[in-house]
């Protein structure tokens, strides 16, 4: 299938709760020792607007945690309904064992302030550096200052993907279930 | 109108993810000192699932924040589109000075391990305890245990409300706004 790529242009760091804060899953791009990796999250919060901070949980289990931990820095990309199945792989196979921009056609961008890529796959993508490590050794819960951001100009709403659990997404009003492409032991 | 009540059954603890990691706004109720208060809130996180740990900014301006602080409890309630309204009315005015389950005809009914109460209106409601203070003092953020759960058994996805700031929230696939419903300064 041909995919969109989205052109963004740059977005106020004070209002990404606009795309944030409904709760959509997200795709988490890191850059560490040479290496780029991309992981699905669901469990992040909007904490401030000026400074933007963000919190989010990463599980010490996923390749990324460290990756993160040790750089410092990320990119939280904003996907849509279109690239589902894309979300869904990325979050059922590891970056330790897998490229994941190859296996998923991902096209990376550089960002202006990290390391970290941009996704053009992604409608919107958040530049983040660690503000605060104070529970990440007792949580996994990282919390980020949002330094840049960029956003395509349309959709004024995109389809975000709203992740329930049990391989199960809310989008549009709709329900549309992947369970079928998840590991059981990820359901 | 004649307003929907929801009747629940428990729900696992374990699974309020289902829920609440897709982001949807929550009505937040506390009691302290024989005082019951109300408010809309969107910032808010799962953190773990076993213990059910969540996460949410209550900033000190609420009336809330200090009930919740001093009682160590809450109750997060689900809302549905169909009381858009309320949950509109319910964050534009304070506690402080209104008695809002009057003002907004809600209904209570007794928790069964926290005092503070849950909404028959809301389509689930989850009894929390607060788990570490570790982070309101610096960032009015508050981890919580979910120590009790009730939902709805219909519908199955419910229709959340997910707010995305200037007066807009995106619902079952559609942007309805109650923009001319807010106070200018709140949007």
């Amino acid at each position: 299938m041909s995919r969109r790529r989205y052109e963004k242009v740059p977005f106020p760091v004070a209002n990404v709760r606009r795309y944030l804060e409904p709760g959509p899953i997200v795709l988490l791009t890191s850059r560490h020792a040479g290496q780029d990796n991309v992981m699905t999250m669901g469990w992040h919060l909007v904490m401030e607007f000026s400074p933007s901070l963000l919190g989010c949980v990463i599980a010490r289990g996923n390749h990324s945690h460290e990756m993160i931990a040790r750089s410092g820095q990320c990119v939280i990309n904003l996907p849509t309904r279109d690239i589902v199945d894309e979300v869904v792989g990325i979050g059922n196979c590891s970056g330790a064992s897998v490229d994941k921009f190859e296996r998923f056609g991902l096209t990376r961008r550089a960002a202006s302030k990290v390391a970290a890529p941009l996704l053009d796959d992604c409608v919107a993508s958040f530049e983040c550096r660690i503000a605060d490590r104070a529970l990440i050794d007792r949580y996994d819960f990282f919390m980020l200052e949002v330094v840049a951001a960029h956003a395509a100009v349309s959709p004024a709403h995109p389809a975000t993907l709203h992740y329930t659990g049990d391989g199960v997404f809310m989008v549009a009003g709709k329900v549309i279930s992947r369970r079928s492409h998840f590991r059981p032991e990820m359901l």
